[in-house]
């Protein structure tokens, strides 16, 4: 773990499943730290479409319709193809063949171990039907961060057992051939944390409607704030709230550029005569204000599919070369450079 | 199951794994067969080198020293590359990318039930160290089969759970796409029966020093004819002795031209008066004649190393292409078309 990301240059390797439209909780728990990262180290995002297959195999076109969308909630919200490279997974074959390699030094025991694939097969309710591919989805995992030869990757705290598991497969690789042909890589936390849904209860999901996208309609965001969990027991304006689980002083605290002010107004709600009503108003004008920008820029990228995939054509390209670079010193490990 | 295999012309994928040099065994059970095929049918051979990494990881040489020795092997015994595709499963990334995408449709449970795989597991020791890519390897075999369109598969009766998943992921991968994608497969059994190791006991093993490879020297062929297992009970040369399960037998009727001479030569060992030393003498004669040609052949072709991987350098570009065609069919499958 490392926060010292200023004093050298990292190459970087982070990316979205695309299986939906970004939203708020990606902005915070992500997003908003890569436009930062970009300006100081070498950054690549993957547009993970064959990850997203891993669990809708049956209803395809859930990836392939996102692929787009996501690439311009990333241009809308400040990531700049000429500095950080966007490229899609499935146009990067040396990340299928290096996943197969990997293959062989990972036994079904570890994957089954691993405990961010064991949640999530629970909350899937995978257990009877689990598809192979979600089972092996660590080693893939592993070939794109070692793909790219990423020093550092930005992981939510529920990850940190995925980069685990790319390290170990990198002391196998490295211990195989003698010396240090891949890297280990760092996790980068984020210090923000975690943005809950609207209804402060589940994870964010699209189906639950617990959410708030970049590309929300005014309309959207001003139903989903005024629906927002707050504090339950808050029956009557003059009665003393809790600020603690409350959904509306979370997303202030996340959202509001004036932090002092967020602080009046939960003390002013903690000792009574603040409604929900008003909290409301103040974040919903606040959601408005950032959302506004992104949303019309996003409008804009979108209108211009050409160029949506210019760009991911290009970095795919870029990262064409770069992953099959690293393909041949993985296959040489295994002798097989005859050709 | 067929056996009418020259109403039509076929598309034929068959292959070897690279682990080791190909024995008589190989050479009854398939090449020579696939000899015969390839004057009838379009067929492809892969020499499966990734597929040997799925339970050699740890000793990776033994499959990359493999992988000319087997291509000197084909040509040895007749195997024309002007009727034959010979390509390197390495060198197609294809296979990869399709076994992918092929993971998504298959459950692990799915995996585990392979009888195939169960009894390998068994026999490899497996059980509590199993490589995920020797779980997944039917998905992989699937992906050889499908990526060049093949609808008949050489196979061992043992094999015949491996066509059988194969078709099933045809089956979803079609009803996935509303149209036939992919075409189905048929297994060719082999009408030959399977040869015994020479000490009549075992698999075939290079490390159990029961094969006859067919690159063995005079010498080597003569030490294992003399080790040769026959009837333990016939203890003089005047006993009467057993035919059944005596090795030397089984390898007279599998390789001596003379199937009535051989037929006399039995019902001699039957009644009494021939002695193991004396059949052992003329199998020896019989596979020394054999081996000859195939040995010096072989030799021939290892010393032009260079020839071999040009060989197998235009095999694989020629099946680039084709798998690449079907990759770009699933992955439109999947709606990943985008460029």
């Amino acid at each position: 773990m490392t926060n010292q990301t200023n004093t050298e240059r990292q190459v970087i390797l982070t990316g979205d499943r695309a299986t939906g439209p970004l939203h708020l909780g990606h902005y915070v728990g992500s997003l908003k730290q890569r436009v930062s990262l970009q300006d100081e180290h070498d950054q690549t995002i993957l547009v993970a479409d064959m990850q997203g297959l891993t669990d809708n195999a049956h209803n395809p076109s859930k990836v392939s319709s996102s692929i787009l969308n996501v690439v311009a909630d990333y241009l809308a919200v400040g990531i700049d193809p000429r500095k950080t490279t966007v490229c899609l997974q499935s146009q990067l074959p040396a990340l299928a063949e290096l996943t197969m390699y990997y293959s062989n030094v990972v036994t079904v025991t570890r994957l089954e171990r691993n405990p961010t694939v064991k949640s999530e097969i629970k909350s899937k309710g995978f257990e009877r039907s689990l598809p192979a591919g979600f089972l092996t989805y660590p080693i893939s995992q592993a070939a794109d961060i070692t793909a790219f030869n990423a020093t550092l990757v930005p992981v939510g705290d529920d990850q940190l057992p995925m980069i685990e598991q790319t390290n170990e497969i990198v002391r196998k690789i490295n211990s195989l051939a003698g010396k240090p042909v891949l890297k280990e890589c760092k996790p980068l936390l984020s210090n923000a944390s975690r943005l809950p849904s609207t209804d402060g209860k589940n994870k964010m999901s699209k189906s639950m409607g617990n959410t708030i996208n970049l590309g929300a309609t005014e309309k959207e965001i001003s139903t989903a704030v005024r629906s927002m969990y707050t504090d339950p027991d808050h029956l009557k304006v003059e009665d003393p709230g809790k600020v603690e689980g409350n959904v509306v002083f979370t997303y202030l605290d996340a959202f509001h550029p004036d932090i002092k002010y967020v602080s009046q107004l939960k003390k002013h709600y903690q000792r009574g005569g603040l409604g929900d009503g008003t909290t409301k108003k103040i974040l919903e004008e606040c959601l408005q204000e950032v959302l506004k920008p992104i949303r019309e820029r996003r409008e804009k990228y979108l209108k211009d599919k050409a160029q949506l995939i210019d760009i991911l054509r290009a970095g795919s390209e870029i990262s064409r070369e770069k992953t099959n670079d690293i393909l041949l010193r993985v296959k040489s490990v295994f002798g097989l450079n005859l050709f």
